[in-house]
């Protein structure tokens, strides 16, 4: 490996973050609890946001417009209003959580800096991902930090061609594998999947993964040993 | 002036903006007609959406929700849910406007391509920025795209530093003063005031500005004028 840039994943890479969503989504499943079951409202929240992707993109934002949505639909309508303003409440919530760094990250960052430069490659809304990164204080660590719209081929090719490298000096470090691996396994460059406990389903793949390119890891640390 | 990076805003200096947010406003307005004078809605709207702005941030989906959050609170909790779901409804439409370039912004852009680099620097969310560039298909005049959570000093010193140029070889051209001029002036940059026939509440002021830095212009074109 000649990798000149490693890239982190944020969002269960670097900090904590979907076991919030899930918090959300659970206290979203129990406004419906004495109508229907909740693995019902859990499916028809995902189609909702899956089908709103595309126009929202990735996002707190997104999520609350989503569950709303939802709310409507799946009640025909006949939710009290309480409901809405409690979802707007959730979303505000989730907007102001703390930052809660992951075992090993700051270990990692410390041991790397200075040896390669370091980029923080995430997607989300700007603002809440500009916030979060403030609150970490990580961000003196960063040569270059990169908020995505999406994490696909092209982005990375973007990503890749903006820093001004080849893509195998390339090596990107996630919890998701249809995010941070396989697209830039794809496109040449190098991967290691970091799993994380909780992943959300639209992120989750059933392929297994082999490939010159590719490393798997249990923990963050593990990737000083393949350097 | 020595010149060599020339940003620009983008909407309502690239392409209409306001004018659909308007649109959009003014049937919200509608929904409430039997019950409150418009100015009281406007007032209403316009506070939740600066209460918001730390957590929201500007574009579309902030203004959405505040939308609803309004509904919410001027109707004290009685209306319909169907307003909610037209207002989620505009949402979708307003994230889907077609891109109007305003008169006069192709000609500079091929006037000054190769000889600034020119950069368009916008604020919003991230993905309908994206959308409005890549329909606009202006994207092949840019050397970079800034899209920014917000245009304070701060913002605009990172970004003369990515850019690797000194304030005073910046040049900003937009239509709010308080967004695209003062904040560039007062880090020592320069700043074209192109006026838009409709501007946002929260981005208008008062202030009369006497700069040296500081140059107005009535269309975009006048811009060539100045170089």
């Amino acid at each position: 490996m000649k990798v000149k840039v490693i890239a982190f994943d944020a969002d269960d890479t670097l900090w904590v973050n979907e076991p919030y969503f899930r918090e959300t989504e659970n206290r979203f499943f129990e406004l419906f609890q004495d109508y229907l079951p909740q693995h019902t409202v859990a499916r028809e929240l995902l189609k909702t946001e899956i089908d709103n992707l595309g126009l929202y993109g990735y996002g707190i934002k997104g999520f609350i417009l989503s569950m709303i949505e939802t709310a409507l639909r799946i009640s025909d309508k006949t939710i009290p209003l309480a409901v809405i303003e409690k979802i707007l409440q959730e979303g505000k919530e989730l907007l102001q959580k703390p930052v809660e760094i992951i075992d090993g990250v700051e270990y990692i960052l410390n041991s790397l800096k200075g040896k390669y430069r370091l980029v923080m490659a995430t997607k989300g809304d700007l603002l809440d991902q500009e916030r979060k990164l403030k609150k970490s204080n990580l961000e003196r660590y960063f040569h270059h930090i990169e908020i995505m719209s999406d994490k696909r081929e092209e982005d990375f090719k973007k990503l890749i061609k903006h820093l001004d490298i080849k893509a195998d000096e390339f090596l990107m470090i996630g919890n998701s594998l249809k995010s941070d691996v396989l697209p830039v396994l794809n496109i040449g460059g190098h991967a290691v999947h970091v799993p994380y406990h909780i992943t959300w389903a639209h992120e989750t793949i059933e392929a297994k993964i082999e490939h010159v390119n590719f490393y798997q890891a249990e923990k963050i640390i593990d990737v000083l040993k393949l350097l």
